[in-house]
């Protein structure tokens, strides 16, 4: 991994192991590369499975794998490629997909329905069947490894490893909830996002996980952006074994329900936090919050729009307080605005407010809060109780390095 | 003005007077520096007018007042501002233009509704009034100038003045069109964009050269983009004097009404092309056109998201076929695709098609194809008729330079 973005976390956090779930990694050398890029997780029989995948009309084979798995409901194993997203890559992708899939079906004896794929890194080029297929005997044969080493194994342009937990109360009993993640450039998650993997030993019903993790997906991987463009093999997966031994929960009605429900969010929110303070070339994490919009949606548009804006992003990189960006970045969101009732804030000072310069404010605190490292960025449109919260970092030369000398 | 573009034109070129139409340039000092800052441009009376202007929610009061003064087709001046955007000011921006329309209708004797305005640069302080009618009265007084100069006077961060020039047959009579545009960043035209002025000595009808315009640009302002943003003060505006002679144009149907709407069309792709080739640190003018979409609006839609996609930018200002980046972009874009119907190429060579890399593709003419500064991408679904081209420049430190360094 190359030089640790200044925004990450001092160290990879404590996780747990779930029961029921055993992770390994192995050397497929899909590169010309000296490190681990298979990652093979096994899951107990009785797993649950539920998923969100990217919305590109390009995506890749093994993201049409999952989107046809994800509704059955079980699965027994995850096997994660780094270094080649097999995406177009046309029939020879998709074969390489069904013989990774029967390969460890074959090894566990399940139906290959129950195997989840995905792969990242270079666009184009099948994925070597041999090397995947050595990669997993490979994997089949290492003992289990920790969390971390999975979550640097699934990386790829990532500068550190990314891991979360939670935990809930279902009837009395304590479930963990782990969850890895990778992901720094070509994000702009459109309801799903980078690769993304939760791991569970509550006891609950796939349908039931799958609209949990459908609606934590709208509050936190849909709420960031990096630079804008969407991936051709975004996936979140959660895995749930079950053998909390918790009361099994069935619906939203359950005691239980609605704190592992909120543990999901959180550590959803937590992982693509990670994902954002990893964002190529990142030297702040800015959060940006819409108010008073017409409706949720429009805030969010428009929450958006700023995040993605260039000129926002390279004025926020400069510590340049240049609302008349955002002003800009709102008005070009086609979302209903009236400039004349426009509030803007960064950190907790206003700006602007009424349509013009707030006259004389205290410059001190804001060129003090935009020389930290996490800017707030407030924005109230004064027309209704539209809210919603983005999150995205700054555009840096880091970011054009990173991107226009990696060759393809 | 900074370094010239390495995309810019040798020279400005030479440009015909237009009869009718009499430019003048003076120093407001907007800003404090040592150049002319305001122009004024006298026209004939009986001159008509047509303009289309930014979609933004949050335009500027000069962009308000040029919306309500377009449907009543007639113009006397246009008074551009450079160094001030005056945009997000409230009541006191408003004060300034109206003060400004008084003035010039004042000394001209006619309707402050016949006076065109236009401010550019920072946003959010109002524009100082006294400095404007000090500006004006030097103006007034000044002897007409060039159109260079007039061109040079309205740029801010431009790094080189930007006019063509074209003419057409009406009816044996030989007319002229002249423009001048600024533009350089915040260029993501929604209808309109920049600040750009045609002037021309035919007699036409203002309903008439109004649908020629927003005909016009739709193939020329609505398909360019630098970075995305759309401006808050985006204007362009079409003169029309009268003077030439030519039978009056009423309707499509008049013989010379084809040749004229060409002609029109010609010279706004003119002056779009300029703006790209001085787009902020821009190395390569970029073409990218999609075939074969389901329809053209959907083609358009594919090709600004390639255009607008940072990893495609910055590819290319890394002079790598990246071609997977424009597979990301294409499944982004929201619109009908099918991933394996794709084809793709750089230059004359195809890299890509049927959704897959062609095997052993010459690589040493991309190669050279992505070194010069005109880069051509084309890239064909496979599903319809759709067709849409637009331009664009690459993403490079420059940039970043120019944005993270710009103070408010």
């Amino acid at each position: 991994m190359t030089e640790r973005s200044p925004l990450a976390p001092a160290a990879f956090p404590q996780l747990p192991s779930i029961a029921g779930v055993t992770p390994h990694v192995a050397r497929a050398r899909y590169k010309d590369w000296d490190r681990c890029d298979l990652t093979y997780v096994e899951l107990d029989e009785g797993t649950v499975v539920a998923g969100v995948t990217t919305q590109s009309k390009c995506p890749s084979p093994e993201v049409e794998w999952c989107r046809d798995a994800i509704p059955l409901g079980s699965a027994r194993a995850l096997v994660v490629n780094a270094g080649n997203a097999n995406a177009f890559t046309g029939h020879r992708g998709r074969a390489a997909v069904e013989a990774m899939a029967a390969k460890v079906a074959n090894h566990l004896g399940c139906k290959p329905s129950d195997i989840f794929l995905s792969s990242t890194g270079v666009i184009g080029v099948p994925l070597p069947v041999e090397k995947a297929e050595a990669g997993l005997e490979a994997a089949f044969a290492a003992p289990a490894c920790s969390w971390e080493d999975a979550a640097l194994t699934i990386g790829t342009t990532d500068t550190y490893p990314k891991g979360a937990h939670v935990s809930a109360l279902i009837g009395g009993q304590r479930v963990e909830l782990v969850g890895i993640i990778k992901g720094s450039g070509m994000i702009a998650p459109d309801m799903a996002t980078m690769l993304g993997y939760i791991f569970t030993d509550a006891a609950i019903d796939a349908s039931l996980l799958q609209d949990m993790l459908s609606t934590a997906n709208r509050q936190s991987f849909s709420c960031i952006t990096v630079d804008s463009d969407t991936s051709t093999s975004d996936t979140v997966l959660a895995f749930a074994t079950g053998r909390a031994g918790n009361p099994p929960l069935t619906s939203m009605d359950d005691p239980g329900a609605d704190a592992f429900h909120a543990a999901v969010t959180d550590l959803c929110r937590q992982l693509s936090h990670l994902v954002v303070r990893d964002g190529e070339g990142a030297s702040k994490f800015i959060e940006i919050t819409v108010e008073g919009a017409e409706n949720d949606a429009s805030a969010h548009r428009i929450a958006l729009s700023i995040a993605n804006s260039p000129l926002v992003k390279t004025a926020i990189a400069g510590e340049d307080a240049n609302w008349g960006r955002i002003v800009m970045a709102v008005g070009k969101a086609g979302e209903p605005a009236d400039r004349d009732k426009l509030s803007i804030s960064f950190g907790a000072t206003q700006v602007a407010t009424g349509g013009l310069a707030v006259e004389d404010y205290d410059e001190a605190p804001v060129a003090a809060h935009l020389k930290g490292q996490d800017i707030q960025v407030g924005v109230d449109l004064g027309l209704g109780n539209g809210r919603a919260t983005v999150w995205t970092c700054d555009l840096t030369h880091g970011y054009i390095s990173i991107n226009a000398d990696y060759r393809s």
